[in-house]
């Protein structure tokens, strides 16, 4: 067999030559035709998508077991498969284009397809593209479609992604208390309207950035606790008739079994499920709204390490790379900077997710690809840059401690102080009496 | 007195002339010199936080009366005069442009402005300007700033319009909800990607989209119950110091008392509070996904009474206003459409909301006013197309019955109930076999 | 006559009662009831619109006078009533909602029915609601509907606030180009990720903001001047045979008479006009990056300016309000802040507008008045802040001579200064060896 | 050597081990490390943008050695390096991330340690690594830098990226408009807010698609053309002192020359180049446009080819795969779906760009990265989307005839042929008379 070598197969759209080798088949074989990825991405290039979709055909397949609609030879075949796939996916078994028409068939039916050529071909040594005696659609997708099968594995994905980001997230809260108790008595001047006012401490300062991070998480855990409820079984548009009853009654149990969770539950709604998903959509929010919130935690410590010597000074990042092709000497903020980056275009993914929800039509909203490749995309990129930061510039600042002195003792804040011993309107006078000159200033306060 | 006269005021700025009988002062007017309207709002624009910072100042006021700080008699004045204010406040006394520089400062001093002349000429006979035994900075702003203030005021101003945006939203689910009722034997065809699926009732549907709206709802009560926690006392920066202690430990429970709750709580980390208006953001968040929700669920409505004779017909919607200049008979769809713009509207006040956030910076955040005028603008909105939306258009919704009836009875549920009764394989080789022709399938299916 | 009297009116849907002294009849008293207005605009709101209205219904009735289809007593009563109103438009005459369903047929019939009644009463001595011999539909909106009417009269609103808003931009531009030339010899830092760069004069950075500006202006412009062509006689979906053909050739020549005008012209394409109301998104699209430009200009002022003696303080603002309600002496850069909130504001309109594009269907996008809105809303915000800045702020802006100085004689310039005369490898060599000491660099640099 | 042999490189930071196999050096292995990729794209993915900086390197290198500041046997040991990395540029050589802290420097270090190894490497016959004869810095980036070299690249990458997107934009429009000639004679009826209105033919529809996609063209093409204007030699922050007079003054020349050009030139203001990236943003507001432009045409076919019996049903798309994995028989407009998920996708990468306009600061603004990897990966996304959507689609649309003639002798076209003969309120009192009765009305019309 010769990389040029095909197998013909057919579907209702008519024949199509499939590469001989490929586990994939008919269905796959036309949305690689119809998709090219020109540099896009490919469903295998979505790790924990393909593996939720892999755990609910293995869900599917072991329910419809126990319910006696699958023979238990065939249904143990589809489970080795799965099980076989979950251990190792070569990108080339999952090819198609992320996303593509239709709601996301063709990765559906990619995943039906291989299911049942390996399955076939190990347990029963059939050829590739036999379907016999299991079939992509009769077996793998029976009481499942994608519609349920796609909703249900999404929300596996994200579930398993935000386990990794809430990892990052909790690792930055870390290193902002650990940096906060360190430098706790390191006194800094606060700043509104980028104008001096009245002193702070270091751990005041990065205490209210944690508060801040923590805040996002705990919604990000509420919002992506939601997605604990599924609608599998609501196959289609989410009537309960499409799926057998007995299916629909035990599918649940025999997630939480193989999943070791007590926690999934049919959806309340599974007409809401197939008109929205904006159970994933509000996950996106508070994605993009922590997304902000990093972006303006990156730049003030950016602004904080202006300089060295014409900007705020405050601090200084660690040295991670040499900051400018033209200008010896030059160390930027560059792992800040990175991060702001990261937010900046994870709120593009944000945007795009967005975007479904009020494009979202009747019964069936198609473009659930588009939420949940941005989605994830976004949720690992804002990993990478909050690692990055964490570990490479937040875990080595260092305060500038003869500036911060100066800075505590400037103007501000000692009229700060003189209004706080003998009131505003005192204060006012004095300031203008004086001139604002500073030192006539800490003359009245030592009255 | 003219409308012409003035009298001379001064700030640390120098000397101003202030409309003789205006009950604002110096800053205030400086504020309208600096930001004329044209066109935009004032402060009097947004009744519900113009309320909530007189709140504010009479929780102060009395909080201060309690521990000593405030003269009683001082503070019985300024309590009887924001309770006018409370009861009637002219637009007129609150000119302020609606935003402003400096985080909203105009528009706590020309509270405090009013305030203090109000109270010196009723109570102590003063004229306008005279600020003793008054001072707006001294006595109205004791222990409170424009930072904690106004937060804590924008805060009580989205609880208050929630609870109105909260009931529209109620009228919307019991209206959907009723229909649904109603219509619960109407079958009606369901579509994926617009093209023909199986038949569900009208029952269903409308569950479907009770469902969302009552999610969006619940999101949205969580979200604005976190305003409860406010940082009155966390003056400037959140800055425990910069506020008396004994103030900061009563305030709360003065503010539960005043407001008759038991909700208002001091928030977990001031300086958070500061630094970040992302309560408010999240809020708005919740506002801009609820407004798509509605956008898709009023185009459907378009797109279901589309016709009246080459369009879906599936329902009519109430004829509410002549469709067209220049096409007699036409009715448009046009209270959906209206709700449509106000999605649309909506979420452009929702986009300016979420850029205050990564444009946040350092201690403290200076965008609060485009917060919080457009997230009560949005809600206000909001609340117009819903409420018209539920009166004038879903209330009155008439399914065509017969065309209806006709399209369960089209091709693609038919051979649905092929499949349901043989399986995928069998009804895709009928339907290959029969070319697709309805009435063949049909005795497929009778067999 | 009191003001609770009516007359009845009727239209398609039925009879309605209207204020017996309104000038408006019985649709605009429909729009009344169904979108009561909660604080939001009325069509009154938008002079420009309003105005662009008149002018529509004024060309058309000179056309159709032209062209013998309107009897030319009839015509000049309509014209005359149009002058009337183009020089004085109480609000009360335009009350509906400035947005509604059905692609802003409201605004366009309360127009008609405004100068039908006028036309009647003045000319003819007719009461109110009499519609004869003038009637709304058949003689003022001759040969004109809602779709081209208000197209065109969106595009003449925005040539008019265009004219208004390029000379706000011509003012900041040439205060920018006058700061420049006063402090050319003054030189500052440059910096880049906000560390420290090469030293530049003030001129050079004020005249990259100046070209910054004016591209966008250029940009606008050509934008702006693209609404020449518009497509009033394109009734309805763009079918010339909606319009008289006579109408159709004479109209423009008639609109340019009545504007003194040269410019205006068909445009290519009807039924693309009535598709699609791009050519407004597109000057949306152009306010929206110039709002981005100015924010970021805006913020760097703020950045150059903070201080007084903790930040870079480089340049000091103009003080024009005192910054803070607790903290005497304090000076914020409010101007530059309202100007930022301007631009956020601006954002979200563009948002909004934006929305549409995407949104729209078929032979007719019925969210015109969302477009228009708020891009008239967007402009003149932008105005207001553009205003501001260049006279409050921008024409006040001092430099800090001394911290200039001591900056352009900093670590990083003085490497740069070495770099320059000998080599990156070499200078980089010096920097290090001397351990980043200023002294010792110089050194090297005067061998 | 094995896979795991190192050589050791320095830089400012200090030493570090590189693959002793590697063609990059130092600066580019640091990056790797900060930056590890987590599925994210490395430069070797934006080939345009690669291919951009190396003609910028073989640019500065030519005029280097015209100028004499180049070696002329170095210069073209540079310039064969280039040749040899523009024919084939393997991934390996390019790997860090595309984007990154510091404004794009570990991109511009990247190509510049490759063309310094491959050079000393090939034509001096030095191991990788010894920087000499040819220096990185000294030597190809000699009179150039990151901030100049990379934007000029970015230019260069996205006037090559759209000549390629126009093409596409080129075969859609063709095809419309050979759809449009087909198709001139069959007429089907336009809907004005998705209710009935007049006939039209397809033709009239088409050529307003047309008509839109060519003036989003026209105004790319424009908007494209402006990035002749270019900053080389502009060095860091656009003072012509960091870069050689001569080099300034010939580059360009130089640079139309290799590309066989006439159209390059120096941008206005190297400081406003600088300062901003708005001329990339300005394509990108323009590839948002397109994308919104395109979402609704491709929402429209769905709409129209909505049924196939219970829709619109006027026209049919080509059935190019299954529709359903559940539904026999079902074929969906996946092709068209494709489109606008890859408009959603787009619009998502804009708005990224759009970000980083109002996050710019002072001289330099840094997130340049972001900029050109969404733009570019933008306009391909949506010329895959095009090019499926006219040969997979368009292409094949096919109307039903006889649906479209019955729909153009609906009710509502009815109606407004007697309006044509008779005046709107002549129609309108017909119509209400017959109770909206088609034969009825047809009566009056044919008197």
């Amino acid at each position: 067999m010769t990389r040029y070598d095909v197998r013909i197969e057919h579907d209702l759209i008519g024949e199509l030559e499939v590469p001989a080798g490929a586990l994939f088949g008919v269905q796959t074989q036309r949305a690689i035709k119809l998709y090219p990825l020109n540099g896009e991405k490919p469903l295998s290039a979505y790790p924990e998508l393909l593996r939720g979709l892999l755990r609910v055909k293995r869900v599917a397949a072991h329910t419809n077991m126990l319910t006696g609609e699958l023979d238990r030879e065939l249904g143990q075949a589809i489970i080795d498969a799965v099980d076989q796939l979950l251990e190792q996916s070569p990108p080339e078994y999952f090819p198609v284009h992320a996303f593509h028409g239709g709601g996301g068939i063709s990765s559906n039916m990619n995943v039906n397809e291989v299911i049942a050529n390996l399955a076939n071909r190990d347990a029963f040594g059939k050829p590739l593209g036999t379907y016999s005696p299991i079939h992509p659609n009769d077996h793998v997708n029976l009481n499942n479609s994608t519609s349920d099968a796609l909703s249900t594995a999404c929300h596996l994905a994200v579930i398993s992604t935000w386990s990794s980001l809430e990892a990052a997230l909790g690792e930055l809260i870390e290193t902002l208390d650990a940096q906060a108790l360190r430098l706790q008595q390191v006194l800094k001047i606060s700043r509104t309207c980028l104008q001096d006012a009245v002193e702070i401490s270091f751990a005041d300062m990065l205490g209210g950035y944690s508060s801040l991070v923590k805040r996002n998480r705990r919604r990000l855990t509420t919002d992506v606790d939601a997605l604990h409820a599924v609608n599998l079984g609501g196959n289609i548009i989410g009537r309960r008739g499409d799926c057998a009853d007995a299916f629909f009654e035990r599918c649940i149990a025999e997630m939480n079994r193989q999943m070791a969770s007590e926690r999934f539950e049919h959806t309340d709604n599974l007409f809401d499920s197939s008109q929205n998903h904006d159970k994933l959509v509000r996950v996106s929010a508070g994605i993009d709204q922590l997304s902000r919130a990093l972006l303006k935690i990156a730049k003030d410590f950016r602004l904080m390490a202006s300089g060295p010597q014409t900007g705020f000074g405050e601090i200084s990042l660690p040295a991670v790379q040499p900051g400018s092709s033209a200008m010896p000497g030059k160390v930027n903020p560059t792992i800040a900077e990175y991060l702001v980056q990261c937010c900046m275009q994870v709120c593009g993914h944000c945007y795009s997710v967005q975007m479904t929800q009020d494009h979202g039509e009747l019964d069936y909203t198609p473009w659930q690809s588009i939420v949940i490749n941005n989605l994830l995309d976004g949720m690992t990129c804002l990993e990478s840059g909050i690692r990055a930061f964490s570990r490479h510039c937040l875990e080595g600042i260092e305060p500038n401690l003869e500036r911060n002195a100066a800075n505590v003792n400037s103007l501000i804040p000692t009229v700060m102080r003189l209004k706080k011993a003998r009131g505003y309107s005192y204060a006012s006078r004095i300031y203008k009496e004086t001139g604002g000159e500073l030192e006539l200033i800490r003359q009245h306060l030592d009255e």
